[in-house]
């Protein structure tokens, strides 16, 4: 079993096709708004993954609602208006953007999922995307990947790809996919939307636990800002296109499509990161020492989420006093005198206090683009976690405030 | 009973003296670093309320001991360090700082506490302290309050003072107070300090009673950034001078007193949030609706600590959506559809969707300087809270990157 390869394409898989079209959403006419996402395999299995928050947009209920029994042959994706607090308004006008792109696809309803991104608690205008989902209809083809993973984006500065290929009993697999996000904030807006394909064959359950497993450890590993949105959305799509015996945990190519199902999803997550509104470093954050993984976890997202702590680390000084500061109040079980930081793999706090640390070795590590910061909550507890972050800069600020 | 007046000032009452001066921790001559707060009576009462961060400064420690007699007679503090994370040596300087004051003063090891604000981490430099105690105990006078509000600042633009007087067995009796802060958060420092005088005699445990009283509708409902210091502590000292009838609950003026000690502390807490790092926007945050009063400020809590919703403020749109989606994801029982958000008296959100108000009404609002947001959770429960925060700007990733 060799390595898996990851690239920053999003070619689809067979079976698979994607648009992007600028259907009227956003004024700026330059601006992809629509996309879709379509197999052409009956029976494609889908599996959707949506946000924990209590305010769900209108799509989110309708795909949590319709994947109930595990099956979907497209998507269609707005971007500039989240159709989140909307009412049942929003709700009907989800449902017509459902059943317009059934019709236009010749699907049953029940197969079509609906997603949003933009502005939040703005009346959907249906005027633009029904033209849009005629002329996406129009432009699917298998080479759609990157319009479409283009057309989702809001304050995204770039699209986020990626893919890999796998053999499954010696047929070639590919597993690619996209998403957009900036931080689960823009402007008025929020949404983390993710799409990734496969045409490998998947025992439903196992394909529910593989992506379970995946996001897990990836989607569900990042902060930018600490605000889960209203419509984070990660859908993964497999049309069996490929032939293969159906994989589950007994297949002996079973790890080699999990690796490959994480790496993609992995890799994507980080591009949401490294695109982090504002963001000029990229903090990886490791918490040990705690009582549980819990814990740990606690610990991280109270450390990545401290305004005081995510402005300094947009500075130049290593902020290791602020850090033990949050430690502190964040709830967690600590040993005030027995914690330690680490700023990559060189001591900054022992103890409790300055490890001594010469000021130009830190100085040398925070003018990284990339450090890790490695907490030890000195309870001497097996509990461990990891949290994959970013800085606060006045670039962050100037993008929210309009 | 006349309604209290609350002044701008700090006039000391009887019995204590207070000084300021610049001791050297400051590198800038031109700033003031140490400050002494005396009681001239023996046997002076004080309460004194700390942070609850696990990680407590050295100072803090040593205060929480010393006040467990609830007795106190000098106070000594300086700027520019916060004595905190500096382990066991931190410790032996705090209990240095006290002994030299004990001595300067003719007073007992026991009735000084001791305070320190600044950077967090790193090691108290003794030389300048000892010359600022000196210097101190020769400069006390009844005229010294605004020198001592002055010398604890750290980023504050201003001192923070505030005073009263009432009657209490119809003499006259002084309340006044001065505190430092400017956020919970300054650059690489982490201090919110507090210190309110009376002449009144007051029943130790009512003063007690009545101080925590005060400080949870005060310096416990506002936030800044969220981040708890090190360092927090609010004291009071009554030191009988006055010669009334001990208060108690049962005293004819005891209301009056509560008052007047709710009044000066709710006043130097709001100062507070007007001096704000960075601060452009005061924002009364209110909850209505919500099943319980601690569920309602849980809610406050995740909104006024919400990076999206803080920037937002700083801009010029009401955003009521991201508020929305953090009443969603904070963890707070909520109903969606009968939520609504009212900007001053004027509907924003109702049933979970835009009340439809025009926009230039709600310009009007946030264009004020300060202005109330308030939160229906919809479940139709009794819990309301309140909570005092600000926006944060450009300028306060300015302020803390450094």
């Amino acid at each position: 079993m060799n390595a898996p390869v990851f690239t920053d394409r999003c070619d689809l898989p067979p079976g698979f096709r994607a648009a992007g079209v600028h259907a009227g959403i956003k004024a700026d006419k330059s601006k992809l708004d629509m996309a879709m996402l379509v197999s052409d395999v009956p029976g494609t299995q889908a599996v959707g993954l949506f946000t924990t928050n209590k305010v769900k947009a209108a799509p989110v209920k309708l795909d949590m609602a319709r994947l109930a029994d595990g099956r979907a042959r497209a998507v269609v994706i707005n971007s500039g208006n989240a159709n989140a607090c909307t009412g049942p308004q929003g709700e009907r006008d989800a449902e017509e953007m459902g059943r317009l792109t059934a019709e236009a696809l010749g699907l049953e309803e029940q197969e079509v999922l609906v997603c949003s991104t933009g502005t939040i608690g703005k009346p959907l205008n249906l005027e633009p995307i029904r033209k849009g989902i005629g002329l996406l209809a129009g432009a699917l083809r298998v080479e759609g990947g990157p319009e479409a993973a283009q057309a989702i984006l809001t304050t995204d500065t770039r699209p986020k790809l990626c893919m890999t290929t796998l053999q499954v009993d010696g047929k070639p697999v590919t597993v690619s996919g996209f998403c957009k996000g900036a931080g689960m904030i823009e402007p008025n807006m929020a949404t983390m939307l993710a799409y990734i394909c496969t045409d490998a064959a998947v025992e439903p359950e196992s394909l529910r636990a593989a992506v379970k497993a995946a996001v897990d450890q990836s989607f569900n590993r990042i902060s930018i800002d600490g605000d889960t949105s209203t419509n984070d959305s990660v859908f993964v799509f497999a049309n069996g296109a490929a032939g293969n015996v159906p994989l589950s945990p007994g297949h002996p190519d079973w790890t080699q499509f999990q690796t490959a199902l994480n790496g993609v999803i992995f890799d994507l997550a980080m591009k949401i990161v490294w695109d982090g509104e504002g963001m000029s470093k990229f903090i990886e954050l490791r918490a040990k020492g705690a009582a549980s993984d819990a814990e740990a976890d606690k610990a991280l997202r109270a450390v990545a989420n401290s305004f005081l702590v995510k402005t300094g680390w947009a500075g130049t000084y290593p902020v290791w006093g602020r850090i033990a500061d949050v430690l502190g109040y964040c709830g967690v079980d600590i040993d005030p005198d027995a914690m330690g930081i680490d700023y990559n793999d060189i001591p900054v706090m022992r103890n409790g206090m300055a490890a001594g640390t010469p000021k130009e070795t830190l100085d040398a590590v925070i003018a990284e683009k990339r450090y890790t910061i490695t907490m030890d909550l000195g309870t001497g507890g097996p509990g461990s976690a990891v949290l994959y972050t970013c800085d606060c800069t006045e670039e962050y600020v100037r993008i929210n405030m309009f």
